[in-house]
């Protein structure tokens, strides 16, 4: 996980005493009236750059081609909110029937994001580059993607990026590889994942798919982001979700009422189009 | 703060035995392999439309017209990163120096959003809308204006969305109101905020500029954001620095190590333009 | 809330290029291989204090009474637990459910400790001082009670520290009670809760009883501790109890389950008594 | 980590639109006033148990014997504060600073209890349960602790529960270590400790210490607390530390202020002795 620059003696020498020394950043410069992300004036980029874009930057250090700026505002849209029932937004919704403040609401949501609920991209990114080492030292696809399979059924784990709790057929996941597709970003990860589904669900009814952790995964690591940033991208996307669960408990339900965690119905509007001009639309 | 629907009888009746009763939401659909946020299937949207019209559509229950749409990139570009100075990055390194999960590092940042930093635009919000209830029941904005400011100056207290630690001319509020010009959004609060900024610096030198935190409450209230989401702007907004700073902190720095508050030094790119196809970019 | 030192000038000048000042602690002094707690070396406290003597001697800066010891101890172990319905118990276990460090399930169920929950001691705080204003100002204490419920009960508002989802009796309260006055602890913040309950209660059916938040506020107050510090004691005192709940999820729970509030059947130990050397023991 | 009841099909099955299951605690039952503890009225216990007696059921089910009882007491004040420069107490600070409340602000301070920091003390468990292993296949303790830290420096990492940041020898330690002597309760574990403690500092100066993590980790073991509450005894223990210093930061410093991790002065009471009743006193 953290991969800290190495640390000898245990836990290091007193430092108790010592005056902490200088350190360097290379994310953002301040100073008075002047703020530059990754070199770029943040009050320029404002309005020429978009959100996804300016966390593409933040977090490699340049700015993204116009069709990995596409993808990354994709990515972020697709986990944005996924309704009631995810421990992450009861856990938010509880903290926000005793008045929590905002802050607190999401910082409990976030918690929740644990290995078995959107912790899951960062093992998955893993899992491909493993497999991909295997790809490298001349294994084909098909035959890394089995060898990898079958460790994990060997050790009964699931394979990271697979199954979900409510589709069998994750619309997320679909969508975001078919745009990757169109948008020539597909590469040896998303392909890797192809194989591995291809392995997983051989002779097998209902099939295992890939969830929207796995295509995030795969995604991230074509577009170049880092491994250790991968459950970030998770983060990012959902935290908008987590707010709306939040004003909605505190707007429309009783104070400390015992949530129902399988017992919420949808009365927000019916399924529709949007509007031609999006539609049509290529960001 | 949270206006939960009224509580009578001292925190409820005994519920302890009783069966939770069902409730309602109005944000995300989801039944196996279809997901609808605010009714829009997540999979039509991806692509097309952009994360920050996305949360506009989650939070309001509609999608923002191009020009709010635009708006919202910017003022979440604004505040996507602060350099290792403000509480809240020092929390998060904090954390991530121990060897802490990317959750935990955000989840530590977040909750350092207090009601000093972060935590203005909410109340500034307020401040406004207090401010534009003397202008309805007739008196002219500087009026307004004046006798707010009269009252916080008697009881001591800072005018919300006003003066920084760093900044005597904030870079971001000036870009924000700006565009907001541009595209025609600057509303009453905007015009409120500008009167404020008047009378507040009427024979003041050095003046107390509107700071992010003003500028991003006078455009949600604008563009028609709850007062209870404006916090929540900020927090969405930020996540990613958290996430840049408790990742660099993590690849860059020894473990467990003394953090000095002041003692950074920039070693990133220096001050660059933006490409020209962006430069000239209209999102 | 937070009394910070007053800060002229909105948000304090420009620091970000100062040196940070030094600054003072009053509570724990280190030095190599010397640990001195308010003054009192820690490895002598230990086995000559309690737990709950300590905690004391960090919030006041004295070491406590016998008797004031014996109170903390019954006001520390009055809040333990309490079985599976809290707002604070279910975002423990939601965090808990995803894999969660044990770190992240109880930050998650702290946060879950807001205003309707837990976050009433220190209000309640509030309230016994200002109805002890009316006292000292000649009033009885029933004449202060009663303006003060009446005003409460102008503006809807319930009275800190009375009623309870589940008990119309609250045991820990009484017995909180029961001990101050025998440990001759009782002060004028019980005296003033008491008349509360009267004024309160009086020509009322079912009664709103007082509720162990209202109990440890008054105790609190009677025994010296500081407003600011009364919702952690609640916060000490439940931390234990996240800790056995997110054990038990873990141990005993499926991964991601839908965890249903109300349906959590108890089937540990049936009721037991204390064995004899205990039951007659005074700590 | 999180030994979950095995989760078979991925993520498991559809759970979206299903009755959550009944499900079962062993912990604490709640009725209306009526609280058992492990089967214990929580009113009866009030006064007759110690709060770290109280936890001490709680995680296992059991009361402790009186030699335990006293030995969790020690074990809980000897983690209570460790003074301004640990990362979690900066976390703290930093979120007091901000006007943050309690919750959060405590809520902050724990998620800093990284994998290096408190987080120690399950890993401490394992190794010594490994240790142990060995040794109840026919090692002696000496040969086992020789394999492990032979493993251990082969990895170049470093042993858990040994050296700290400031102390050369942990008076925390060595006082809980000699407690458990005197009470009798020094088993395996802290055997297993002392043997790897030989083994590490052979020929060694100056000498690897164990540390408070590694000595609450052998008696935690040696007094039958599961591996896995472990780090739940560190965040228990040093919650009130953390209350104490949010405390003190918001009643004695500047909002927002640069916090220099190394700059604090003690200007508490100088050093000071129990007074002689508890000098004397046997808890």
């Amino acid at each position: 996980m953290a991969n800290h620059a190495r640390d000898h003696g245990n836990k290091g020498a007193n430092q108790g005493g010592r005056r902490a020394p200088g350190w360097s950043t290379a994310l953002t410069h301040v100073e008075p009236n002047r703020i530059l992300v990754r070199g770029y004036p943040v009050d320029e980029a404002m309005g020429r750059i978009t959100f996804g874009e300016a966390i593409y930057l933040l977090l490699t250090g340049e700015l993204p081609s116009p069709a990995i700026g596409r993808l990354m505002e994709a990515l972020l849209v697709s986990s944005v909110d996924h309704g009631t029932t995810p421990p992450s937004t009861l856990a938010t919704r509880h903290v926000a029937s005793t008045g929590g403040s905002m802050r607190s609401c999401v910082a409990a949501g976030i918690l929740a994001f644990g290995p078995y609920h959107g912790g899951d991209i960062e093992s998955c990114m893993c899992f491909l580059d493993a497999s991909l080492t295997l790809v490298r030292s001349g294994a084909s696809y098909d035959d890394a993607a089995a060898r990898m399979v079958g460790e994990y059924r060997q050790r009964h784990e699931p394979v990271p990026g697979f199954g979900h709790r409510v589709h069998t057929h994750d619309p997320r996941a679909a969508r975001l590889f078919q745009m990757a597709l169109e948008l020539e970003l597909d590469g040896e990860y998303m392909q890797m994942m192809r194989a591995v589904e291809r392995v997983l669900n051989a002779h097998r009814d209902p099939r295992i798919p890939i969830n929207v952790d796995g295509a995030i995964a795969a995604v991230c690591s074509d577009i170049g982001l880092d491994r250790s940033v991968g459950n970030a991208m998770f983060i990012i996307s959902r935290v908008p979700g987590l707010v709306a669960q939040a004003h909605e408990e505190q707007q429309r339900e009783r104070r400390m009422r015992q949530i129902d965690a399988t017992g919420a119905r949808y009365d927000g509007p019916p399924e529709r189009r949007l509007p031609e001009r999006r539609a049509e639309r290529q960001l």
